[in-house]
């Protein structure tokens, strides 16, 4: 299933495109992969393998997903330090010169051109990737849910994190709602609506332009990294996860696959 | 053009349901009618055609711009004290007890059968009419852009308001960020973003609801009401609008009718 296709120069790769069940899973921090031509950013080797650079367990919880749910996924195969997909553009973040504590060298005074040409090669062949994929859906009739997937680390600015899932929206909270009244069967698990940050924080781009211009019910999915650091554990969330999604799911669709 | 239908006892008119241009017009606040049932409200005659009971000069402007446009338009009859048809049926708001200055008698501790009939015989239909014209659309494949059209008063609390046309949008800022463009060409014209409220205040469910729910690019437009007062006054609002609507148009629909 995995590796498919993947196309642009392996910006991004897209995994069981066919798949008939009704989420489309997205990973945009999915890889901490600097391609050769930046240099490293000039990051110390820490850095470069830090929650700065990627989601740590986010790409192998979208691959569990799904597997479970028949979903096709895409994901990019680039450090968001290079370009943030959650990002646009414009928004200064796309191409931080600063991460928490991690000074990005690399990204310091980037010229218009440089900007450009990692939009260009990043985030372009993402969203494109994106686009297709709902594109042929759409031509055969399948219902959507967009699904985005990353991890958050447990530690920020200092500060530890109590919360163990974020479920975050946007202003289309009809896929939030569903699954936010499943949490109580996960009892054991601290799950919140829109933490630890939400949309005022410039985080639901993808949802917004992927999810919400094309009409899909959408949700973001932040799972603290901790819960994330074996294949086990990878598992165990991700069937938790289900627990959520699947009455959602049925919820929200009309007699999906799942 | 005018009454073409109306459904479920009037609550709701749908005015050139048929038309084909790119754009749906919603008019919640339209009229100050309290059907009899309602006693008035317990209102004061003022009070009940104040712009707490509607929004005054909103219905003609639809109609100016539904003729312009060759678009649908959906229009409330019933006043937004009796059942405001832009909030949902659990906000309070729905159904005040105050609206600004004025105290409402017949919305005090409205009990929960009470709402509920408000609901069902003023929201329901109305939202039912909306949804009728956008699943005919579909099906025809015309392109929809949702517009929605709003009054508001020149002094709100004592405070006099300087913005003259508002133009508000929540998550989806396409059609708003096209339009705000234009604004350039309306140099006399004091056009805001978001204002003299916005999406924190709760006045974008039909944006929400209807829109962004059906991936429709939506823009609600608030024109301050002391511009509206004659007809002249409504064409004149019409023909600057439709300087900021045209062009949005040509870039967001691939070549519609208008």
């Amino acid at each position: 299933m995995q590796g498919e296709s993947t196309t642009q120069a392996a910006a991004v790769e897209v995994i069981n495109s066919e798949g008939l069940g009704p989420v489309l899973l997205l990973c945009e921090h999915a890889s901490n992969h600097i391609p050769a031509r930046y240099d490293g950013l000039g990051l110390p080797a820490e850095a470069a393998t830090s929650h700065a650079a990627w989601d740590p367990g986010a790409r192998a919880l979208s691959i569990c997903l799904s597997k479970a749910l028949d979903a096709p996924m895409i994901a990019s195969t680039v450090s968001r330090l290079v370009y943030d997909c959650n990002r646009p553009p414009q928004a200064p973040s796309a191409m931080p010169e600063k991460s928490e504590l991690v000074e990005v060298p690399g990204n310091r005074n980037l010229s218009q051109n440089a900007r450009d040409e990692r939009a260009r090669s990043v985030y372009v062949p993402f969203c494109e990737a994106v686009n297709a994929v709902i594109a042929q859906r759409k031509q055969k009739n399948l219902e959507t849910l967009l699904v985005t997937v990353h991890s958050f680390t447990p530690v920020f600015f200092g500060r530890t994190r109590a919360v163990e899932i974020g479920i975050l929206h946007d202003c289309d909270r009809r896929l939030a709602d569903c699954m936010l009244d499943q949490a109580k069967s996960l009892p054991q698990r601290r799950i919140e609506r829109n933490a630890p940050y939400g949309p005022d924080d410039g985080v639901t781009h993808s949802l917004v332009l992927h999810g919400i211009h094309n009409g899909l019910p959408n949700v973001m999915i932040e799972v603290r990294n901790d819960l994330l650091q074996t294949d086990t554990d990878v598992l165990a969330i991700s069937n938790e996860l289900l627990q959520l999604f699947r009455p959602a799911i049925a919820q929200l669709t009309h007699g999906g696959q799942n």
